[in-house]
């Protein structure tokens, strides 16, 4: 997508040096766009850790260039060994990423396919560029099915614009190019659909404030900030037309597992009648689960995310404030979990499908025989 | 209630001088406790406007001592003008809070009454003391009242901590002493009832971060800062075992106008069969109205307040920082409508009762024959 009117992905190799791969360091947006070199491994693990990169998709797609990155540095004697190191050390600095782990074995698997040192590393970057454009792919075919959603209700209102509402950042920006949740949207934006987004701040990270908010006016979409309180008063008073969000982790019966407050607007939809849709790449699907209020671990934060809020000064210096007394005890829940039944319907890379078992079988057969219990 | 083990109300007329109004200068609060002094009309004026204080009892409150101190400075000839132009001048101050002009209209009334201005200076004080008293009281009897069903679930858990999720500060800090959706809590604490209080932060203002987690920590009732987004969550897994809120503006039908956000959480505790609890003073009932969705008209704030937080940096200095892009449009409502349907009951002065018309009348006989259409 663009930034300044230049289409950028969030990760890509340097085309004057493959060696050297850059990214968007996020951490430094929306106040100013910083983009970074990475260039070995220790590069890479600080990048993920360090929340320079963040989002599921986007995750992996560094986790595939770090194993690239480790297969050059690799030593002639015993490489293996230093490549089971290196995707142990990737896989570590953000453990609850399941699609960082996913496109670590995947490296894994490609290399040792190869026998010798230099068809290792064309392997490696090879499988790393393809982790990258499928993610991107795969978002991209997430907004061609849900354009459909939206142009069917722009029809209606006349070409009026269409108020989606969207939680957390589930824009480009967690992705390699589109985003899940912004897929559909920035695909009706180029057909001339009118849209506006209402974007949920998202406390405590503020991730729509910072990410989504940022990305939005890149492209020039029609946006405004609000506070995670204000939706549901939005919806009561026929503001929203639709809600679009994203998932990091989705059950094989429809139950998604999304940024803390997700399921807040879930039951504000359900409550005002309006559609609430569910954007993914399959790759999100955890295909053993079947009871995600039960079985969806919940990451719980550091406390200091939300007594502690970091911005910008008047005079534009980074700063970090302090919105409570030091000694009040916070907790600090990543995630919840919205029930299938709220959900209208999931769109995914192969289409738009019903938040059940079998709707969603029907469209990714080949998943039947998996266990499931 | 107490500060540093000390009580204090939120106003009072200083002992060795009662033409001094003393005031807790709530702006500084957590990280400051700020006694101020009022002085003349125009200290009392700048801090309603300026929110030195705020909360609808508070606010009235301070509005009746505003008054009688206007007396004290009255000009000889005509000084029914002066008090009149005050009168408009404290009223103007913030034009939404329904308690400023009911203490306003009440002192002049009272004032009028009286011929000579000494009788008319006595009258004004003792006026501004009853309105001051009659708040606090009315707290103390919502706590007496609503102590019942925090008893009631405490024998159900075996005595284990009562789970009460709070949002916004409807504390002692927005009344002259207990709160209302405190109140309950407060007096539970001091029957020796385990309560625990999750204190949702209210973005965009922070009053929960701010007010609320401060005043609970005063009275050593154990609480934990959670951000708006959280509520659902807790509730979904069995950690909320009631919600008590306040409310600024209430239907004779039962609707509640509250912070807004407060209809997100009415959702989730009925989507999670928790019993949803709103505390008011009778005061706070606008008996002209049945429909509070159409009829309430819900106050925008300034965008600022979304895009700019306020806090404390490591130095201890004051500071203010920018959250998204300086150029973010942003949209701030204060309040949302929570209709009767989501309220297990009300908590009032007078008892508790269900959130409709008949039940309502049946505790304010004397409201049957007001208009209400």
């Amino acid at each position: 997508m663009n930034v300044n009117g230049i289409p950028h992905r969030t990760i890509w190799p340097a085309k004057e040096d493959s060696t050297i791969v850059r990214i968007i360091d996020q951490r430094h947006l929306p106040h100013k766009f910083v983009v970074e070199e990475l260039k070995n491994l220790e590069d890479f693990c600080r990048a993920i850790q360090e929340m320079h990169v963040r989002g599921a998709g986007l995750i992996g797609a560094t986790a595939g260039f770090g194993m690239y990155s480790a297969m050059l540095q690799a030593p002639k004697n015993n490489p293996e060994d230093y490549l089971e190191k290196s995707a142990a050390k990737l896989i570590s600095t953000r453990p609850t990423a399941s699609n960082l782990s996913w496109a670590v074995n995947r490296q894994k698997s490609a290399i040792l396919a190869e026998a010798d040192p230099l068809s290792r590393i064309e392997k490696a970057f090879q499988t790393a560029c393809e982790i990258a454009d499928e993610d991107a792919d795969f978002c991209r075919r997430i907004g061609e099915h849900g354009v459909s959603l939206i142009k069917e209700i722009s029809l209606q209102k006349k070409g009026n614009p269409v108020n989606i509402l969207t939680h957390c950042n589930a824009g480009w920006l967690a992705f390699v190019d589109y985003g899940s949740a912004t897929a559909p949207i920035y695909a009706a934006h180029r057909l001339g659909i009118k849209v506006h987004v209402w974007v949920d701040e998202t406390r405590p990270w503020l991730q729509g404030a910072k990410l989504t908010a940022w990305e939005l006016a890149q492209e020039n979409i029609p946006h405004t900030l609000i506070p995670d309180n204000t939706g549901g008063h939005l919806m009561q008073h026929g503001m929203v037309d639709m809600v679009i969000v994203g998932t990091d982790r989705t059950t094989r019966t429809g139950d998604v597992a999304n940024k803390i407050g997700t399921y807040l607007k879930a039951l504000a939809a359900q409550d005002n009648d309006i559609p609430f849709y569910v954007a993914l790449p399959s790759s999100t699907f955890d295909w053993k689960l079947r009871d995600g209020l039960k079985e969806i671990p919940i990451e719980e934060r550091s406390a200091r995310e939300v007594l502690y809020i970091q911005g910008q000064t008047a005079t534009g210096l980074g700063e970090t404030v302090l919105v409570a007394s030091e000694k009040t005890i916070a907790v600090n829940y990543g995630f919840d979990v919205t029930p299938a039944r709220l959900v209208t319907a999931l769109i995914t890379e192969r289409g738009i499908m019903t938040a059940n078992e079998r709707d969603i079988l029907r469209f990714y057969p080949e998943q039947k025989t998996t266990s499931g219990q």
